[in-house]
């Protein structure tokens, strides 16, 4: 009973503690009441005078956390969404939102594309984007991805409370704090629409966390209980149903190693709230440090400098992610014992590094036949390692060979790889650049460069 | 059509060619009609004077090899099984054949140990083993393990012809050449009783060939049809049932490398049949060539070298190779590459060879954490590794940590190892003598040692 009580006294303490935290944290995250009151405004006035200029049957919705009091401070984006009946087509409200757009105001409007054009311009402080889509309702069909955004709007405004927003706001940074904000795939992180979801899902920041420690993936979150028995078809380590649409994952884009780091960042806080999981500084490794460290691992660790392929984030990172594993993967097949490997771009250029447990690889290749049961594939193997200089030698129920080769660095193996990026699977755009890459003495970096450097080198949860 | 008819002639060439060294090889191993017939006339003339000294219920049997004509020249083994209705005790049919024993033959005669004692003596030329067991019928429960020598040559004495005892002669030579011939665990091959049922079997050493040639591991070979469909209990990769115990598998001791040695000769020997198949000479290495092959792989090699355990062979080897095993499975664990370990006995010494990649094991060390669902061994590890020099991090479902370490090089960590041989696994009869042993550069191996060392280092299939 004693220590009962003192549990509950200590959870009742603990949920005072985040709460108060979260009251403390949320004022410095918070836009001011003059802020939003003046974006709110803005968004209005451009709201009315696109309505102008367009059909009767079009809506204007102003969407997004901005709308919705869910935006963390200094974001000023407005996102002004046009809907369409289902009756136009893509041109038609493309051109006419386009029109539109540019009648109501006069800024510096640039085209963009995602499914279909829109239009963004910087306006004073605002980011403003007009962007055409069709009226939608729930879980129908969509003829266009950006359908849903009005939709969620709908769904959150109706749902989310005072507190919930606050907390919303909270989640965020949080989040940002761990760099695990973000949809977008150079981080694969929480989007902003999924932190409502998880808020008004568990009802609370304190309980987002709460829950989230004890996660174990596959992890299910179906708030409108659109599938019976969690029968869904989606096959990624979080999953959170789309409210408005359950043939969505709202969390696709969070890989597995980002969840499991989230479950991670709730457990320590859970254990020990404090200010630093949202305000935590980044710390910045001094040249020498790094210099140590590279000495004391006593690995081979290669640079490699390029300039950026010209290429939208969600483009170039794939590609970027794609062609640091080509590299890793090549290397181990060239018996290259790969410890680790990163990339990043910074200044104009991209970086590779390639750390490996020796500058050399060994000397000796054991190459694996094929099984005995194929007589014919043995016989070949046989005559093509006459010469071989150990076996053709029988082990279980295959055939081996060793040979010995010329010693091969890693740095002239790179060489000779970056002479056809293609043929180990770099990717597309990345094949020019590679051809012209020149190895960087890791300690000859910038200064933004060499912190991410030494991100690779430091790596660590930083709450942990 | 043409050339079917040319592919038989190519058959029946080879049938011939196989079927007329068969005869050139059998003029050269078969003992001669002198010798074979002074053997059987020296096995009848003890086997009569055992009878005199025994109760009438008993039945003194020559059997093996020389009794069935089946043995190599050179081969002077005379087994005399002396069997006792099943009323008798072990101790009783022990004591009454071996008073019988020594009336029957003045010789200086050894007590010797299989599931119960025997006698075996040299005399003259031969070596004469008396052997009690117990009347015993086919597939009848054994009161020993011995008893069915009797059965197995009621069995083939009545079924092999002469011709197929030319061919078990034949096949035992072409198994002998390859090392594959013997059932002891130092060879893990073919026994005598195993070449004479595959000779029955498939009818003659060509057929064998022919088939094991196109064996497609698991094979069964079920002579008597005991098991329907291949319903039998046996796990080994080649199944021959006993055709006088169905309980047994004739081929039981057969390695998977040994069964597919085996496969590969006959393929090779069937593509070009020659005498080299049977009377292939061991090369011998001279140092200068074994010394260049060591430079040029350019790895790490030890030889540890110990007093042999004085040990019978059956205990010896697989003692021998479990320490072996035991010694690769470690430094693995250690970090080292082994690349192929050997162990062998001469001349009253025991010896592992150990090659290594590199005689210098990587500075760093990646430590795999436990699942990232297992929270409090999460905990645990984080705290263990707060002072690594790289994470603890996420990557997946687990944690890691890196740490450096002092480099440790092969010989200092096998010197480690043999303070304490218990600690690692090995072999009971080895501790003791492995806590002297001592590192022997390969090149002061003696004679007989230096060249089952270059076996190891020269491994490769004589046929190939």
């Amino acid at each position: 009973m004693q220590r009962r009580f003192k549990a509950r006294l200590g959870g009742l303490y603990m949920q005072h503690a985040i709460d108060s935290l979260a009251e403390r944290v949320s004022k410095k995250i918070t836009p001011s009441k003059a802020e939003a009151d003046s974006e709110k405004a803005f968004a209005a006035k451009v709201s009315a005078a696109l309505s102008k200029s367009l059909p009767k049957q079009c809506r204007v919705c102003f969407v997004g956390s901005a709308a919705r009091d869910t935006g963390l401070r200094g974001s000023k984006d407005i996102d002004l969404f046009v809907s369409f009946p289902r009756s136009f087509s893509k041109e038609e409200i493309v051109a006419k939102t386009f029109r539109a757009a540019r009648r109501a105001l006069k800024a510096k409007w640039e085209k963009h594309y995602a499914e279909h054009p829109y239009l963004q311009a910087q306006h004073g402080a605002f980011r403003i984007e007009v962007i055409p889509c069709f009226e939608t309702s729930p879980h129908e069909e969509l003829k266009s991805a950006v359908d849903r955004s009005p939709l969620h709007m709908d769904y959150l405004q109706k749902r989310l409370t005072e507190t919930q927003r606050r907390d919303v706001r909270v989640l965020k940074q949080f989040l940002k704090n761990a760099g695990l904000y973000g949809a977008e795939l150079r981080i694969q992180g929480f989007s902003g629409l999924l932190c409502e979801y998880l808020v008004l899902n568990y009802r609370s920041f304190k309980n987002v966390v709460e829950a989230a420690a004890q996660w174990a993936p596959p992890v299910v979150v179906d708030m409108e209980g659109h599938y019976a028995e969690r029968r869904h078809p989606f096959a990624e380590p979080l999953v959170v149903i789309d409210a408005i649409d359950k043939n969505r994952n709202a969390a696709a884009v969070i890989s597995e190693t980002n969840l499991y780091k989230f479950i991670a960042l709730c457990r320590a806080f859970r254990a020990k709230p404090s200010a630093s999981f949202f305000f935590g500084k980044r710390k910045k490794h001094p040249a020498g440090e790094i210099a140590r460290a590279l000495k004391n691992r006593g690995t081979a660790v290669v640079v490699l400098k390029i300039a950026a392929p010209k290429l939208v984030e969600d483009i170039l990172y794939p590609q970027l992610h794609k062609t640091e594993r080509a590299l890793a993967r090549h290397l181990t097949l060239q018996d290259f014992r790969v410890l680790g490997t990163a990339s990043f771009v910074s200044g104009g250029n991209a970086f590779f590094v390639v750390e490996c447990e020796s500058a050399e690889r060994p000397r000796l290749k054991r190459l694996r036949g094929p099984p005995m049961s194929s007589a014919k594939a043995v016989a070949d193997f046989v005559r093509a390692h006459k010469g071989a200089h150990r076996g053709p030698y029988i082990e279980g129920g295959r055939v081996f060979a060793e040979r010995s080769r010329a010693a091969t660095f890693l740095e002239t193996e790179l060489k000779a790889l970056l002479r056809s990026p293609d043929a180990w699977g770099a990717a597309s755009h990345f094949v020019k650049p590679l051809k012209l890459a020149r190895t960087a003495p890791p300690l000859s970096l910038k200064a933004d460069a060499l912190q991410e450097f030494a991100a690779y080198l430091f790596r660590r949860e930083s709450w942990w």
